[in-house]
């Protein structure tokens, strides 16, 4: 596979030979963009991007938090894209402009006022998407002369450039593509780091097609897409006020088949989501935590997530440390159906707890790569279900007391 | 008030004028213990603690965890105070006997029947508890040997040896007492430093009086002692495999008011619950968190809860930075009935966030005191719960990726 996934992990997440590559440089059929630095950041990098959709359709879907404190761009990207359709799409890092009230929303409101007249469309088919610091207000003059800078800029070959004006404690941009039957592609950009956790993640992922489909199969691709990437990553347990995935489509491809668009967004959804977890703050590696012989896909996700969370689970692997007996407390706070005398833990491959007990010599169990797996299996029944986590480290406490973010 | 409770957490508690003092250095009548070190431990510290009523009465109640890897000493003792009396109760510390499996249950039965016969009582009223690794068989006859050391040693004035032998990483060891109208007392000890979270708290605490209750009075007063003590004490939020709270009677002081011994039991429960967070792995800060405002206690907890279990609000913390946005967040995750736009959020008493936007400047709160108040008021009802947990630090990622336990 073409991915870079390595074969331990991709087999949990199935992806199908759809050869997604990471390194696009241009958009799809229709799609032009731009990431301007426009002073919002303190650093100077990057920190507005325009994605334009010119057509020839505008069907578009999103994904957003369902934390209840949603920002004022979530709030208004939720009702400019309920009529399935967008033109624009308006992103910042640098603030977040979650719980700034009213005057926040404002903000956003004007954003998109400002964008649609730029771009001569209407507001209503502007989506905005803001990402950094929680409670405090944007610069919007600035904001608005990078929105105008950004317009002015927007071209086909802009895809890491748009990657970077996202990105905050993001140490790589991160991007992908994978084709699809018949000349159409899709590729996307994500960014996010931190306060990473599912339904969303703590993110902002913006993808783009020149396959057409109707507004209700991009809506269904999307949902199906998260629900097995983004929504079974988790860096931190903790959920944003921001996430937002966006899916746009242009249609300048023509139609494609929907099984096979929703297969290969999928895939696509999987890349980032791994590539975001990859990259989440201090990591030291990539965990994937499986769940199987669970009774219901809802018990191994409660299962898993709880193994995810755990704090002593994430440090024992920062540790390289086997510590099977912290992974099995975790998943004995679940309300999962099992019998705690025939679960089995493997790390690794070494199955170090068997029926409950003591299995293989923990000192078997080799943590010195970047990527873990870990099995748990409740023999209980067929459903499965892998999360992706990294571990609790150093770096990941100093970026997160040391900096506002 | 006597008990060394920062005034600005006592007054959620709402701590009784009980008179808490943490030195006791004696039992109350009718109780004798020792503390021994039997090479268990690596360190060669004291492991290992017996803890004898001689009654005139044997009333005992307990309270364990819920984790459904409870290890095999919670399986035994749950059954051996089924009866609701016990006589004798033997702990270690260095290994919890926990996923252990039946050879694991079988050493605690041989350990208690071990215990029996040196002590002249049944097995049956025999509590066993242990703490540690989880998933390493004990050293059965080091432990066996270290019961008999302790069983020759018990003695009266003896509380601070025996909660130095329950100690694993904590960095002190932990006893509190507070006397009883008409002569009698109570007096306890505790351990729990990781994996610190409620329902229980990772912990062993023993609680003796020698006040009079029947054994269905000490069960309801220990419930709710701990429903408001323990169970709202979260360190880490990871839940272990070992809880377990005992409370033994022996009478020796006749008959007290129930009332009265509920609420003195309370406030040495939270008390302890206090020592433990303070003495949490690694921390900084000492945060009590209330939600305020809420239409029920159980909206309350859980909102609480998603706070103090937060990564990034228990790096901000330690980072002392008002991040009022991270709670909000996490706020945002919970069920409880509240409309965003009417939560106000207070640290250390700057009221930072005011109908759910921008209040106080953020730069007026000042963190640098080991004890934090965060109040969230959900302006919806008139329930409200405090948390108490601690914050997340290098000192905690060190100790619990470099060792196990």
């Amino acid at each position: 596979m073409s991915h870079g996934i390595p074969a331990a992990l991709s087999r949990f997440f199935a992806f199908p030979e759809a050869g997604v590559s990471r390194e696009p440089e241009s958009w799809p059929r229709g799609f032009l963009a731009a990431g301007v630095a426009a002073g919002i950041k303190a650093s100077g990098g990057k920190d507005v991007m325009v994605l334009a959709n010119r057509g020839p359709r505008f069907e578009a879907a999103g994904v957003y938090t369902s934390n209840r404190f949603a920002a004022a761009p979530v709030q208004w990207s939720r009702q400019a894209l309920s009529d399935g359709q967008a033109r624009l799409i308006v992103a910042n890092s640098g603030g977040a402009n979650a719980c700034t009230g009213p005057e926040g929303f404002a903000d956003t409101h004007a954003t998109a006022e400002h964008a649609a007249a730029e771009a001569g469309v209407s507001a209503a088919d502007v989506a905005v998407a803001s990402t950094g610091l929680i409670g405090e207000r944007l610069p919007l003059e600035r904001l608005l002369a990078g929105v105008d800078g950004a317009l002015g800029a927007a071209r086909e070959d802009s895809v890491l450039e748009a990657a970077e004006a996202i990105m905050t404690t993001d140490s790589v941009p991160k991007r992908a593509e994978v084709p699809l039957p018949g000349g159409a592609r899709i590729v996307g950009i994500a960014k996010g780091a931190g306060m990473l956790a599912p339904a969303l993640a703590t993110m902002l992922v913006f993808i783009t097609t020149d396959a057409e489909l109707s507004g209700g199969e991009l809506d269904a691709a999307l949902v199906r897409a998260c629900a097995v990437s983004f929504d079974h990553a988790d860096a931190d347990g903790c959920m944003s006020t921001n996430d937002t995935v966006l899916l746009a489509s242009s249609g300048a491809a023509g139609p494609v088949d929907t099984h096979a668009f929703t297969e290969a967004l999928t895939a696509l959804c999987q890349d980032l989501a791994y590539q975001l977890i990859d990259d989440a703050e201090g990591a030291r590696h990539t965990a994937a935590v499986t769940v199987a012989g669970a009774a219901s896909l809802a018990d191994a996700r409660e299962t898993a997530r709880a193994i995810c969370r755990s704090n002593l689970v994430k440090t024992a692997i920062f540790g390289e440390d086997p510590n099977w007996g912290r992974i099995l407390s975790a998943a004995g706070t679940s309300s999962a159906a099992f019998a705690p005398e025939r679960v089995s833990v493997s790390i690794n491959g070494v199955e170090v707890c068997r029926g409950g007990g003591l299995g293989e010599d923990r000192s078997l169990v080799d943590l010195s790569a970047r990527e873990v797996e870990i099995v748990v299996d409740l023999n209980e029944g067929e459903a499965s279900a892998t999360i992706l986590t990294s571990d609790l480290t150093h770096d990941y406490v100093h970026e997160n007391s040391a900096y506002s973010s």
